[in-house]
């Protein structure tokens, strides 16, 4: 067994001195060939270790650079030092890993967010993308913990499907048929019976036609997996691989399913604020000193702090999408032909005019509902207007949309009907229709990007910064 | 907002009677026009619903059949009948969706796991596979709360990846290429840098690798994700889509290694037993009645729950490769001649051969290490001996390797030997390589089969049974 080390957030959270410890982690700094800051990953705050002079020989203290690994024996004492209350005087220090400084990518200053990207393998090692990763983690766990304390049941939908009918978005194939010599049928299309699950199959892009499997028979359900757009949007906000939640709830409505988004979002944000206070002050620093570079009306009104305390505090604004339409219509924005796309009951809301409504209008988060039939998808439920559907959008400033959800058509004749007039073959849906045909009910359901909350919660503007390995046109990198 | 109901399981756990409720359910049994019995997912125990003769029109009493939906208002009272403490008397039953019972797949009868494997989109409705999928969430949830409350960072690790390195099987090609006129290099070969992600990828068959980036800046990480093999494998633990949990943990030896493995084994088993002691009590009797078609000597020895305990309660065991062939040589059922594959140092153990070990000899789980370098992966730590490796597999009763995990390689020499001998492209894997060059530490990680964990705990054979909706060569329904 290696020997016992204590984690440096428990250590520097107790205030006990005068035992020995054995801690182990990765240098970040060392000075005066005195004063190593020690960091294990638990906690962005380093650990003093403290060499006495002459302990070491030159050749050993020459190996202790940026990210080589030790293994510290030694008393934790009271620190002298300013901002630590304990610090460890070293009785023995071991080199587990040395790290040429002449040749580590990552060095004790400031770099970019565009070159750590490259880096992505090690930026973990950074105090940002530490921060970032302990709130991301926060964040998941939330997840989970939220759910199963209201009795949800976590469901794995299928990564890989053969159901193309949510028509989300542009699909990416799965195949085992070779690439350039498929086989064929006699017409010359590729005879897809060969392939390995005998049909054509892709990356699901949502989890929820089964989560509704599901809830028809647990009430309450939820997915968190991966799903997958192949768009070739080259932009902060996509990702060709993120992690969606799905709930999904049997004898819910649409009013019930905004107050339980509207509840799941704050429960996150307030898991976060609760158990990464230290990581969430960091990034808030690091937002601030951002926009520092930019011009004055160009920088958040509120520290990221403050912009969730404030999400905590205060209801979400509820709006129809007639009426949203109708504030668009009537903005100074819109009189001044500040918006470049165009403003129309019917039409969907673009980025521009969402971002208007959170950040300038409301200046919070922004429930739409009853958006029009011809914008939205097949198995949302028809209002009694016979236009509107019952869909909802969740927008959050900055961000724009983070969630998406609806109340399902559970009438079988209304959703045949729909599936008609859009060309979904019902055929291949028979099993989704069944929940219709036996037992319907009135359910409901959202899905919450995650990638996009954990922006929000960071403070970080390019999605990319907050998923370990993102997966975007033409990079497919570690 | 829909009319707020009491769940059932929430319902039958109180005692109290007099209130006013309402409950929302799916049909089970309908009993002499009078006795529903109405489950929602909650718990397999239904909620007794009376209804009081005269109260309902013959043509409404006709529409109460398996499976159709309803809303229930009415009175909770002490109930006469066995088994239940309480009951609701209706004062109004509305039905929210017919199931006609002319058609309707699942009858209030026992029905094959065959059969329910066609209606996966229903089988959640009956016992068993409600039973499983709370176990299911419950032991996906213990895993989150085991890590979170250790402090390990949860990381989600590319699902499409360009790696191929690990060797672990099969894979599956993901490609927005046509299949039909992909196009090509001078040489005629496929001309990948068209495709998305202008390379060749496929789908993950292991987190590990981008895993240890990771963990050699947080120490203690895991993942929880999808993963794939597009292996022809028709078998009953087979799947070509299946969930894994890989920790990975700086700092950590191969026995450090092993003692987590063991400790979270037995953890997520006490949570379910803690938490869905109605569920697998059920799935117990389950299994006896089935393996009561068996002869005597292929059933269990112990029931599921005792097996349960017993695992609890007991130490796995732990040898080593070279023990366990020593074990196979010396067995009767070698000296029988049982065993269909060769037993010999060097060479891998088959199924058989594993079953033996943990169902005859030790009867208990068996925690394997020390296995021949050349059987095992390039990333495994050679031991002193030069021959093996800190490898370990844990192997578990009636389901044979549930875990597969080692001490990695930490030495940059020794792991780059190790690669040239497999002709594993070291240029290819410069970002796996990069912790071993900077700040390298001893790290240890395992892979937990998710599904053979839920096997393993609810008593069930076909690994089918255990995922919703599962994917296998030829099958990609739903």
């Amino acid at each position: 067994m290696f020997n016992k080390r204590v984690k440096i957030k428990e250590l520097l959270a107790s205030e006990t001195t005068g035992q020995e410890v054995v801690v182990m982690g990765w240098v970040r700094t060392f000075r005066n060939n005195q004063f190593i800051a020690l960091n294990d990953g638990s906690t962005n705050n380093n650990l003093q270790v403290v060499v006495e002079l002459g302990m070491l020989d030159e050749p050993t203290l020459k190996r202790i650079t940026t990210s080589a690994s030790l293994k510290v024996t030694g008393q934790v004492v009271a620190s002298q030092g300013k901002g630590q209350k304990i610090e460890v005087k070293a009785t023995l220090v071991e080199i587990l890993g040395d790290s040429d400084a002449e040749v580590y990518p990552l060095q004790p200053k400031k770099h970019s967010l565009e070159f750590l990207r490259e880096k992505a393998h090690l930026r973990f090692r950074t105090n940002t993308f530490g921060a970032i990763f302990r709130v991301r983690h926060s964040l998941a766990f939330a997840v989970h913990k939220f759910f199963h304390e209201k009795g949800f049941v976590y469901m794995h939908t299928p990564i890989i499907t053969a159901s193309d009918a949510e028509g989300a978005g542009e699909m990416f194939r799965v195949t085992t048929l070779p690439m350039d010599n498929a086989p064929k049928n006699e017409d010359g299309s590729i005879d897809f019976k060969e392939d390995f699950f005998g049909r054509s199959t892709n990356l699901t892009v949502s989890g929820q036609l089964e989560g509704e499997l599901a809830a028809t028979a647990f009430s309450e359900i939820y997915t968190f997996g991966p799903t997958f757009r192949a768009e070739n949007s080259n932009t902060a906000r996509h990702l060709a691989e993120f992690w969606m939640i799905e709930p999904e709830m049997a004898f819910y409505d649409i009013e019930d399913n905004m107050n339980l988004a509207e509840e799941f979002i704050k429960y996150l944000i307030r898991f976060a604020m609760d158990n990464n206070r230290e990581d969430l002050e960091f990034l808030a620093q690091r937002l601030t000193e951002e926009e520092k570079q930019l011009p004055q009306d160009k920088r958040s009104e509120m520290g990221l702090i403050e912009k969730l305390e404030f999400v905590l505090n205060n209801d979400f604004e509820r709006i129809t999408y007639t009426e949203a339409i109708d504030i668009l219509l009537n903005s100074p924005a819109y009189k001044k032909k500040k918006f470049q796309y165009e403003v129309k009951w019917g039409v969907d809301m673009q980025s521009e005019h969402e971002r208007y409504l959170v950040e300038k209008h409301f200046k919070k988060p922004v429930i739409v509902t009853g958006y029009p039939k011809a914008i939205k998808s097949f198995y949302m439920r028809e209002n009694e207007d016979g236009k509107t559907v019952a869909a909802m959008d969740i927008l959050a400033p900055g961000i724009g949309e983070i969630v998406g959800g609806s109340q399902r058509e559970e009438r079988l004749d209304k959703l045949t009907k729909r599936m008609e007039e859009l060309h979904i073959p019902a055929d291949e849906m028979w099993w989704y229709l069944d929940t219709r045909r036996f037992g319907t009910v009135p359910h409901a359901g959202f899905g919450l990007g995650f990638e996009r909350m954990v922006l929000f919660v960071t403070g970080m503007t390019n999605i990319r910064d907050v998923i370990a390995f993102p997966r975007t046109p033409k990079s497919a990198e570690f």
